[in-house]
């Protein structure tokens, strides 16, 4: 829908059709106009009943404008019936589980964290995780897998050391340390015997990760009664006793992973602003660089980050894997793993997790690669970034499908300062008849309105975008939503994400309703699950489902299938996944008919 | 500028105008629109230019629809002296007093509390403090006041007297009591001699507020080294040394403040979410009932919020009233104080405090009365609350401008439910001939998107409200934006309010800019500044300066202007006020030309 059809549907609202003001021009009020309005009318019950058509009217028309609203303008009989399932339970539990009167901060579109455990009892949110999904199309690679599998395959990596810039001598030094993982080769003699739990230990000097994790001398510290608990779920306390040792490991790792993830803390700040979510996130991809980037874990990386996506129901994901290091270490402890063999490593990791997953009676599609470098360089080396795309592009075709810039956006260059290289990639791309490598760019990641990280958004449309990564601040844009809508251009919205980062209060006044209400292609996206907590789909989906009431389970088949039609997937590939989509989706409203139908 | 015009505006810009994708159709995009594209430069600087050109116009085509491009397009030299300097000063501070690399959490668009130590060491406030800022056209009465004016009120007003709903025999109990005041008559029998810091204090107990303030045995709690250190500086501690007599009465008018005020303190836990600051929001209404529901005191009140708003550049402002309670207090203890009384005591103050006024050489317009009632009543109270706002506007025209429900809007009452009431009065007003009682109506003060709270926008708009209050959801609807522009309905901001209320982690992420990328009128109002520290306009001109970039010193000439345009004001006064505010807006752009114009 763009704008003329937008026109065509405001237009017929004529003055005489509101009650008096709104109808009066603002400069020339006349009693006149006041007198015509009410003067149709000879009751007051006619008025309302007037009144009352008036509403109707208004709101389907405001609802015109939205992006389902084909789709809910041809709902089969069972997805009518399985919209007002999913409705009525959105609304019981809103009433009994969420907006409780002793409860007093508890409400269904409530900040992320606090929500979670509520969550995961909600029957909404069962139905949400059994919802077929179609495309994951915004994610990092470092920060899509639950930390404790990275944690699990430390403990059984050969080589694995760690160390901290400051003795780890007490619960304080904890917090304040910078920790660092890395794989030795066998004949290093970078180890040290130090013990990095006392005083006399020589900062940053490796030491055994076995060592480290056996002899973690807090074990109470983040117990469930410790000093500092950690505030989410991601972390259960032991079922049943545990040995002291046993304690201690799971104290240790605990620790680990709360360097991994952005789940609050009792000993950390609240986090307050995005400028300080940041600050931390930012060590979080660090502390995971050490434990991911060496050639075994990562096969059982990009598997895993497949299987946990495909178990919440989504069938296709494309990841953004951040090039800018030259090199990973291979299985030797050498550093020289080169980005065609991480390439190698992601294909060979895919074809092996599909046939596993078939296995499982699990279809998945596919998992491609969206190269990215970090808007730190100069262009010099953006340059190399995009030959070297090019180059990977030309031996994998089919698992290169975009390029883009990643990081902190708002401290980042912005892509105005990129153009010389962008431009050029696109006219040597054109002139040598190249295969395209679209872009595909973050852009108005930021609170700004005008600034330098909301700019971007203009030259990412003009660079030719195919999508927007985040899109934050489009909303206050309505020429470019217009050449978004124009131009098809979807948004990869990102809303946990956001709020976590500190963009948003709660899912609620995140701007993607706008973008909704106002007919943009829009698709969900968990960007950093490792670190948010939010992995696969549903929990996006449920937050998104409660904090707006206009949505229905039908928007949520439009979404899906905009993941999939704004996937890098070529136009045989589109059908065929789409096809299989609906024929999911129609098992799904099966599903939801057969097992919550009974009271309606 | 409605949509016709942004027709007009978007169409020139023709898909070869963009670098291949963003051109293409997403459904059928074929090389040749991406070579034709290309096709047209011979270099990598022939199409570097072309961007830059393209670029440009599309930044240009933007700003456009903005509610400042008219006025931008056509400034003075010295206003355009004038934008620059603000721009230069906002991009100073921006840099090294907000985004300085050692302080983690600052930033210019940080939260409110955090920031107003900065704020009020800053050269831009000042500016804006100095700034004509015509009409504040969104503000409650009994919030409108420093509560320190009613503290010292309270001190010195006979009869007047405390209770709590449970000892205050501990810190804790501070917290955890309901704490009422109240004027009592001479003769009262009421009084007890119980001692409320003592567990045998009978719970609701009236005791001499002179006494209790005498007597606070906790004269440690709320210094700043205390246990309870309110977070804000609305109560700055003593700056000589102070006898324990001295201190006793500062922690117990500090204790005061805080239960009129949503200023964090380090012992009260910290507000998450909206639900939870309406809860203590709401709270504070009431302690303030019974300070300011007092005859003499209610007069003091109407000048000191006159006197407020005038010192920090406002020259007009519409008050809701909250008519609710039938009676006030009279002078002499009785509870039937009538609201033909309020209107009458809030009419003589207005009188005499621009008198005053004119002698401190501030020529205050005026100060007139939105008729309120609250959205938890039914429609046979609504009408009673209609008769008597008709009978009072009947007596004092030129104080009674408009009529509004007030409350929490979430769990209150939907416009919906009051249509009978609401139509039959218009209609009545329009059959009898009588003076028009606008509607100016609260609306969308939620974070839902098609709930009941949200769906009262249609209801305003319907009604044909002259103003929206709050408006906080109107962004999500597209079609009811541009109802608002077509009919000229401005919407009364409080970007503040809605930060601390819950609905917006800061100004910055505020959907106010939004509207106003839109084009939709706004203003800027503080609400209830008693409650959140944002006296006067200041601050929240000052958040919007810093949060958008597009926003220049000429774009709050707009608002200023359109805050006046707006007002309930008739067409000749309009004209006066107009003409004034653009005399003190010319002298005011002088004066920061010659203030701060010298490096530029």
């Amino acid at each position: 829908m763009n704008v003329r059809s937008h026109i065509a549907v405001i237009r017929p609202l004529k003055e005489e059709d509101l009650v008096n003001g709104a109808a009066a021009n603002h400069k020339q009020p006349t009693a006149d106009q006041f007198k015509i309005s009410l003067a149709t009318v000879n009751s007051d019950a006619d008025l309302e009943e007037l009144y009352m058509r008036k509403r109707s009217e208004l709101i389907a028309k405001e609802r015109s404008l939205r992006f389902d609203a084909a789709k809910n303008a041809s709902l089969t009989s069972d997805e009518q019936k399985a919209n007002q399932i999913i409705s009525r339970i959105r609304k019981a539990e809103s009433d009994t589980k969420w907006d409780v009167a002793h409860e007093m901060h508890t409400f269904s579109g409530m900040p992320f964290y606090q929500a979670m455990d509520k969550m995961h009892s909600s029957a909404l949110f069962n139905v949400i995780q059994k919802m077929p999904k179609g495309a994951l199309l915004h994610c990092h690679m470092d920060a899509t897998v639950d930390s404790r599998f990275l944690i699990a395959r430390a403990a059984v990596t050969p080589g694995m050391h760690m160390r901290a810039s400051q003795p780890l001598d007490s619960v304080a030094s904890l917090r304040e340390a910078t920790i660092q993982f890395m794989v030795l080769p066998p004949d290093t003699t970078e180890v040290s015997s130090d013990n990095i739990y006392e005083s006399s230990y020589t900062p940053l000097a490796w030491v055994p990760y076995t060592l480290a994790r056996a002899t973690f001398p807090y074990p109470h510290i983040w117990t469930p009664d410790g000093d500092d608990k950690v505030l989410s779920h991601l972390i259960p306390p032991p079922t049943a006793e545990v040995s002291q040792e046993e304690q201690q490991v799971l104290a240790f790792e605990s620790y680990v992973q709360s360097l991994m993830t952005m789940a609050p803390t009792t000993s950390a700040e609240a986090v307050r602003n995005s400028k300080q979510a940041w600050a931390k996130f930012l060590t979080t991809f660090r502390v995971i660089h050490g434990l991911l980037g060496y050639e075994p874990n990562l096969k059982e990386h990009v598997k895993q980050m497949c299987r946990i996506n495909a178990r919440d129901g989504v069938r296709y994901v494309e990841t953004r894997i951040n090039f800018f290091l030259p090199y990973m270490v291979r299985a030797n402890g050498q550093h020289d793993l080169t980005h065609r063999e991480w390439v190698q490593i992601y294909d060979e990791a895919v074809t092996e997790v599909r046939q596993e997953l078939r296995a499982e009676g699990i279809d998945f599609w596919d998992a491609r690669i969206i190269y990215s470098t970090v808007r730190i360089i100069d262009n010099a080396t953006l340059r190399l970034a995009l030959e070297d795309c090019r180059a990977l592009k030309k031996e994998f075709p089919h698992r290169i499908v975009g390029f883009d810039l990643v990081g902190h956006e708002d401290p980042g260059t912005p892509l105005k300062t990129y153009l010389p290289e962008l431009l050029r990639f696109k006219r040597e791309q054109s002139e040598l008849g190249l295969e395209e490598i679209p872009f595909i760019l973050h852009a108005g990641e930021t609170l700004g309105d005008g600034n330098h990280t909301d700019e971007n958004l203009f030259d990412a449309l003009l660079l030719g975008t195919k999508r927007i990564g985040h899109g934050y601040s489009l909303s206050k844009h309505p020429l470019l939503m217009q050449l978004c809508k124009d131009h098809g251009i979807l948004i990869e919205v990102c809303p946990i994400s956001n709020e976590i980062l500190g963009y948003t209060s709660n899912v609620a006044a995140h701007p993607c309703t706008t973008l909704l209400n106002n007919g943009v292609a829009v698709s969900l996206s968990n960007d950093d699950p490792c670190q948010f907590g939010n992995f696969g789909l549903s929990y996006d989906y449920f937050k998104l489902l409660v904090s707006s009431h206009q949505t229905q389970l039908s928007s949520l088949h439009v979404l899906v299938r905009q993941s999939i039609e704004f996937a890098q997937l070529d136009e045989q590939e589109k059908a065929d996944a789409l096809g299989k989509f609906e024929a999911e989706w129609a098992q799904f409203i099966e599903w939801i008919i057969k097992e919550h139908g009974d009271s309606d």
